[in-house]
């Protein structure tokens, strides 16, 4: 059964097997998003220090809030490159701007992969024309696959509402599953939409969107040095330009925010051999950020995920977790739920049977954690997943 | 072929198996350390915030200076158990002190295990008398094995040398193979010296010599509730008690150091499901700080951790880890080997054939990663292992 491919107004889309990792490979690795207008735009990119040739680009081009096009190539990061990464990137954005007839800053590259490769631009180059040619409305779902690197499947959004009136529509493309953490990790994301967006309120909204969804996720807690989303407010004939309305701009926020947490949700679930998602909240904490910190040290504890792959309620572990994260708190006032069993309350376990019962919940593929501080009203959720055998088998043999 | 057991004057051992865990183990799992005389004490124990009740009792007691014996058991950690596990841990030694007719004060709890669980005390206080009733100088390895939980192997250590012309004894013994990282990790570890000590020197001398051997290894990132080190300068009547001549000082630190760096090793060369024991240096820091929080940073990563186990040099893996440390410095200029093959100079790769000649060097049990971020004269080592399938399935079904 096909279902019908995911299209936005004012965008098309192709894709292309470049053979960029393997030559002889028929896989799509190199797509082509093509706004029909020049569209405002903005970006969040890594935090790492060590960020890739891509990223350089990206972030300069979009910093004037404008945007035509993105490319995306997978099978190589371009990343610790040098200066021949910059100049690779350049050639390949500036081929792409050359077919299309637009200035080459209006075009952003983005790449996911092995680090320390050059592009093999030559092969790229070749298909440019190609896949310029070949633009189409319905080929999201093509460059939904050419992103993907372990990512076992292509990871795609759709989401309406109505803004003054007229339909709204927000839809996005994500890679990532594994090197998953907060600030962002492995993670390709283009956001479109068809609503007309300035520039600095669509930057405020994907900032926020973004610390709510892609850095509030975790699979093996390295951040990479290629994360890029990107976000283009397109804006087709018919669309309505989102006005000053706090009513509109709030149900936009809602759509970005939507298809970013359905996306990031989509990712760990997606994470390498992972078999199980789990949402770690805390409240009761100082502050959101004091929450957020215990949040992610639980999420990202070994113990914690190699627990959550046994499907046992090691609580110790998770309090355990929560004490070494910097935060202040008292042990012997926290409660602890997992889903809704009680396992610990005021900081002593229940009298009742939980082991059995947290078990039971433990066995299905997603369930939460909540850990209570009693010490104010601070509070975060982070997505991870169990650590599996599978995780090791993936990461260990990746490259060789 | 049975080797010598390693004995120190002043000291004798003993241990029993209390059923602890599972009551009907015939495992050794209650270990006692009793020094003939009053020994002078110092302490380092766990940074994370819920620390366990041997451990509230071991810092106030061992405050003082002094201690004469240390009761240790494994199976259970006596964590997160309230004020019932401060009444056990306070029961325990109690009756300790009783049979040896000393002070209840001078006598430290330990404990290791499952979190969250009260001791089975009745089954422990049935022992205690038999335990000291067989105390002996050749008890040392009783007590070496009493401590272990996942360790497949017990961990001790004999270091000898001159101090004044007398010789000098320093004597551990340690358990630890998971959870184990910086501040310190489950890692229970007692040091005895024949040596007599002022309890001032030796609680700095302990300070230093933990900073550079326990607090710089992982094996995965976690830090327990229960870490303790204790060292006990005893004494025996032939000995000399430590002067003030600096080079006196200085062979007993090397001593010391010597110790906790061998039992250190041990410790991250039994880490669960390792194969490879890894040391990450970084130089070229801004300061000793900056290289330790650099090289913890990689040590740490489960991408690296996981090519390490795939003997993958996958060096784009290890600069992206430490892009992301939160320490400054220009990835451009850095320089990469794997033991003595060089991978990155000055930024860019080398351009011979480092990718087999790394892979050979992974191939061996035991290596060194160094990264010169050539900023400054700051260094540091932390020692690592691989992160392997068997890790997970140990620490997955450790508990349940």
């Amino acid at each position: 059964m096909e279902t019908k491919p995911i299209t936005i107004a004012g965008f098309r889309f192709a894709a292309v097997a470049a053979g960029i990792k393997h030559s002889d490979s028929d896989r799509f690795d190199l797509g082509l998003i093509v706004s029909d207008v020049t569209a405002s735009a903005a970006q969040v990119t890594t935090t790492n220090l060590v960020c890739a040739a891509p990223v350089t680009i990206t972030r300069e081009r979009i910093a004037g809030g404008r945007c035509s096009a993105v490319l995306v190539n997978s099978g190589n990061a371009n990343a610790y490159t040098a200066d021949k990464g910059l100049r690779d990137a350049e050639s390949l954005t500036r081929a792409v701007s050359d077919e299309l007839g637009i200035a080459p800053e209006l075009v952003v590259p983005m790449s996911t992969g092995v680090i320390g490769n050059p592009l093999p631009v030559d092969r790229m180059m070749r298909r440019i024309p190609e896949l310029v040619r070949s633009l189409r409305r319905e080929g999201l779902p093509d460059v939904a696959r050419a992103m993907l690197t372990t990512d076992t499947k292509p990871k795609t959004v759709s989401l309406s509402d109505e803004i003054s009136g007229s339909p709204a529509h927000v839809v996005g493309l994500a890679k990532g599953s594994g090197m998953i953490a907060p600030n962002m990790a492995t993670l390709l994301v283009t956001i479109l939409t068809d609503v007309r967006v300035d520039a600095v309120f669509l930057r405020k909204a994907l900032v926020e969107a973004t610390r709510k969804s892609f850095n509030a996720i975790t699979i093996d807690g390295d951040t990479s040095t290629n994360d890029t989303v990107v976000v283009m407010a397109g804006g087709h004939a018919a669309a309505r330009e989102l006005g000053d309305s706090t009513r509109d701009r709030e149900t936009f926020c809602r759509l970005l925010e939507g298809a970013c947490s359905d996306l990031a949700l989509q990712i760990v679930r997606d994470g390498e051999g992972a078999t199980k998602v789990v949402t770690v909240r805390v409240c009761g904490a100082r502050d959101d950020h004091a929450a957020a910190v215990v949040a992610r040290t639980i999420a990202e504890s070994l113990l914690v995920k190699t627990a959550l792959n046994g499907e046992d309620p090691n609580w110790g572990r998770i309090v355990c977790a929560a004490g070494r994260a910097g935060i202040a708190f008292d042990p012997d006032r926290v409660d602890l739920f997992i889903d809704d069993v009680p396992i610990v309350k005021a900081g002593s376990l229940v009298p009742s049977d939980w082991e059995s019962a947290a078990h039971e919940v433990m066995k299905q593929a997603e369930f939460s954690i909540l850990l209570d501080l009693k010490n104010g009203g601070g509070e975060a959720a982070f997505l991870t997943t169990d650590l599996s055998r599978e995780y090791v088998s993936i990461n260990a043999d990746y490259r060789s």
